[in-house]
């Protein structure tokens, strides 16, 4: 047997040429990879454009110019947009206090107005008043819009955002009144500057406010025009793009790390006498990385979906019609918490599909982790948006039930059916009509039953706080079969719509099934229990489900080389588009820092081999 | 309102006084605290030497030794206990390769006897082959144990222990034909030792080969003593241990500070004119954390019995009986994947539930959710465990049906009943018979599906190890449920033989009865499936269920206080005993070293500001 020669092996010859397990990948795809990649980015000329441009960096910048351009008068947007695009300032978005998160009421920041100097006073009363986490503020921001309760005239009305220069301009040293720093290490592998806030008697002038919807005039007279729920709007803003910026991209990256490994890793053999399978080869590893691949499909779609309902709302709100807002916040609260709790499972199950390769850094994947696992509390904490879902849903089916009109993705409450699943065999369950009703189904129950448990609660004397607390876990639940619902349906939707480009519609029409029978399948009691579903129907959702892994499977590869990440963007020793993944992972080690000789071994290890310890 | 001093706040006046939101919770306590702590330790005396000992490091080392406690002849640990006792040598346990992992035939380094030398000549055939992971190898061991395979004259024997010198005892230099290092970071925050091994005909005495069980004469012959799945014990041993070492401390530190945030923050109102409530108070964060404790007091106790069992099978074993190998096998691979599963998702679920404070390293919560992480994968990879403890669940099926013994364990699945759930009312699901014997009911049905499909696909015409592939996602499902059982099972078991201690045993009995109903509830699918559970028992299930939470709640803070962590080895700004979280926070924060003017102001920001950044 050949002995290895270590220094061939530095040399890094084989890197660049694509492994063989992986080419073979390649060669059996039954659609066209850049077709797909166009369809994703939105057309041809959009993935040139892409490839084109780098990242982008500042979000909270960009998330100081949505807050301004959406609750900024045109007077404001004239005079700040221009100085944040060209970087003449730095800003950022002071909402969280240390001890108040979502509940926006309840933060404790003051903004008093002083008709003497028509000037606002900025302060923080108490500790758990400080700003706490706002992003690019400890070190960088030079500007923030600060969330503060107004009082004018000792009367207080409510939470209102304020334009805040908080470091010089000139040497970037700390205005007076302000005290900021960075509140220490997260769990993200980079050291993302998240600022904490200290105001003391910081002033800012009247046209600080911003003052699109609501004004203090000189004499103090407060004008509010249109919806108090209008400051709400720059979060709806925020979530919905961060759901294609942050989240889709970082299930993405981890399902075509994990989907390359794991044709090139071998474990086991499948059948005695050949060699050791590929691990996709596996039942167990399909089904643990496919679905995913089909949820990162799925809420693409879900995000075209909302972003196109985000922008046909925003120009009502330009017109000052606020109907769409209730729907808008419901929908992107909802979908906010689904989809950054699914991915960030999602890239939980890459990591650990890929084994102790997967936990090491060089595999990409932790740091992808430890990014999008941050998505589920920051912009909203995930339980609590969907409880706001779900007073939507409970106000619309009550609403509905009476018949009175509902914004159209919740009509469907209104027709409360009995009936049962119609499919017959394991290849009904193909069909999206068979699936999306079972959907349905279950949101209509969910939603339905919990809105009596609340009324019987309410008719026995609980008084309708508690009564509304003691649905919450089963108000959770009814939010996101919701959520779910109108995502599956949207996808067999989208499918429908690609008749034109047969080959990517096929495959499409493979992950819509996919995802819609992986939903059923792990939460199979929400299906089974009134017995729409029966336990034979059940049966045949396993076996479709558990078919088309296999069916998918041939197509895994070419299915994340569509997703177009380039290597230097996936920075991944596993996954990598030439996949020399064992190469890889040496040669990055060899480079760790921790491969200097360490002062350990003299201090600690030398005296206790060397027994003279307890000498020292 | 009275302004924020911040010199008064980094005084540090208020901390180690309780804050008085986290002492009310103490006063109403319905057990007494330090006998649940001695119940846990495993009496009083226990607690005392607990509290008077510190931590030991070099688990590997404990790892090393115990390989040759177990696999070495009594000579052989003569010679080597000693000295690894008194440190003179620090042990490693080089299994896992870079392409290898639980799969021990597959692994490739070799291991040649030389009859002319007497010496095991010792290599690394192809990179693939390198050890890589082995803790405390790339930077501090000294010697190791190595598995490769064994020839002689040309003849291959398989997987065998070597213990093999790598380092220098005079300078920790590499010895002749070693080449080792670390393989770079992870994704845990401390930068442990984790390292890859090439070996280049290294040689070895005849004497390293561990042979209690098999022994290669000086003439090459081979002799075996046993059974050859010995080699698998010393692994069966270190799972057992971790999961209490590792694992379940992991999830009752992130359950102490989950709950102790808890009721120090209030976030919203609960009641319109009261203050806002504290987090604890709502059902939603209940449900979190509550089944969550629960857990870690089930499997505290399923760790105590696994443990008797192993002392069991190990006085069995040194009497050369190797009978109870098998069972002892399957449960050891299949509580370490339920264990670590369940608790590295429930640690998750602690952080999530503090919210962005929970992200902060300063919780203390991400440097243990990726310590536990990590337990999923190391020691064999969970899903490979399962489906071993699959493989005896339908072995013993097979047999139990045929009317031949079975271990103690699997004796249940010979009686298959089709009864259904006897429960009437939602009280009913509070007696341990009826559930028991739900989940009993579950694992029978699991199992004997499963065996009936791959007889079915068999006798079909698949090949064997065609239709074990396709039927490994239900056979996870199988042992998943077969654990689960026997946890709730022993839970149910332990609280009865509390009956001289009625504080104790009736917390004990309510936790038991969460930990069962929690299963239920977010199984649903399983119980429903084949109408065992009818869909009215499950809405008493969900009813119970929830009920159970407000009355655990109350005992919350006492539960984790039991399991008597101290400030120091908690580490959390969130979990203090005294509750002062926001002033800790601030504290910590001002520490931390980001806070230190960085150079990125002058290198980036202030051209950028400035606008000469294209003059560069």
């Amino acid at each position: 047997m050949a002995l290895l020669e270590t220094s061939k092996h530095s040399q890094g010859s084989v890197l660049g040429s694509v492994n063989p397990d992986l080419a073979s990948e390649r060669q059996t795809a039954s659609f066209c990879v850049e077709k797909l990649t166009a369809l994703l980015d939105g057309g041809a000329e959009q993935t040139r454009i892409r490839r084109a441009v780098g990242d982008v960096a500042f979000l909270l910048h960009r998330v100081f110019m949505r807050s301004i351009s959406v609750l900024g008068s045109d007077k404001q947007v004239a005079k700040w947009i221009p100085l944040a695009t060209q970087h003449r300032l730095i800003g950022s978005y002071a909402q969280t206090e240390l001890g108040h998160g979502t509940y926006l009421q309840g933060l404790e920041t003051t903004a008093v107005f002083d008709t003497a100097t028509q000037e606002f006073i900025l302060n923080t009363p108490k500790i758990s008043a400080m700003k706490w986490w706002p992003g690019d503020m400890g070190r960088s921001a030079t500007h923030t819009v600060v969330f503060a309760q107004l009082y004018i005239h000792g009367k207080c009305y409510g939470i209102h955002p304020f334009i805040v220069q908080i470091r010089s301009l000139q040497d970037h040293s700390l205005c007076p009144g302000i005290t900021a720093g960075d509140i220490g290490p997260k769990m993200n592998f980079e050291h993302t500057d998240n600022g904490y806030l200290l105001l003391k008697n910081v002033r800012v002038p009247r046209e600080n406010m911003l003052s699109k919807f609501c004004e203090v005039r000189p004499d103090g007279t407060y004008v509010r025009q249109g919806s108090q729920k209008i400051n709400y709007f720059t979060m709806t803003a925020v979530r919905i793009s961060l759901i294609s910026d942050e989240v889709l991209t970082a299930l993405m990256k981890a399902c075509t790390i994990a989907t390359r490994y794991s044709v090139v890793r071998r474990q086991s053999k499948l059948k005695p006498g050949e060699q050791e399978a590929k691990i996709l080869d596996y039942q167990t590893q399909q089904e643990k990385l496919l679905p995913q691949l089909a949820a990162a499909y799925a809420f693409h779609f879900t995000n075209d979906y909302l972003q196109e309902l985000f922008n046909r709302g925003y120009r009502e709100i330009q017109k000052k019609n606020f109907d769409m807002l209730p729907e808008l916040h419901a929908l992107s609260s909802g979908f906010k918490a689904v989809i950054t709790q699914h991915c960030t499972a999602g890239v939980e199950i890459c990591l650990r599909a890929c084994g102790g390769h997967g936990y090491s850094l060089l595999s990409g994947l932790p740091s992808l982790y430890t990014k999008i696992l941050a998505s589920c509390i920051y912009e909203g904490e995930n339980t609590i948006l969907l409880l706001q879902t779900a007073r939507f849903l409970i106000k619309c089916f009550m609403a509905a039930s009476a018949g009175q009109p509902v914004p159209p993705s919740v009509t469907y409450l209104a027709a409360v059916k009995h009936g049962k699943c119609p499919a017959k065999n394991k290849v009904d369950f193909l069909s999206p009509d068979i699936y999306t009703e079972a959907y349905q189904h279950v949101a209509i129950r969910l939603t339905s039953s919990t809105a009596a448990k609340l009324q019987d609660l309410i008719q026995s004397g609980v008084k309708k706080y508690d009564a509304w607390n003691q649905c919450t876990v089963q108000l959770v639940q009814a939010a996101k079969a919701h959520c779910h619902y109108i995502a599956v349906k949207n996808f067999a939707e989208t499918v429908e719509k690609l008749e034109t480009k047969a080959g990517i519609q096929k495959i499409m029409k493979h992950l819509c099934d996919l995802f819609a029978l992986h939903g059923i399948f792990s939460n199979s009691g929400a299906f089974l229990h009134d017995g729409y579903t029966s336990a034979a129907q059940m049966d045949m959702v396993t076996a479709s489900y558990l078919d088309l892994l296999a069916v998918i499977r041939k197509d895994a590869v070419p299915l994340v080389d569509a997703f177009d990440f380039t290597d230097q963007s996936l920075n991944s020793a596993l996954g990598s588009y030439d996949g020399q993944v064992y190469q890889r992972l040496y040669e990055w080690a060899q480079k760790s820092p921790t491969n200097q000789m360490s002062p350990a071994y003299e201090r600690y290890l030398k005296p206790l081999l060397h027994n003279t310890l307890s000498k020292l």
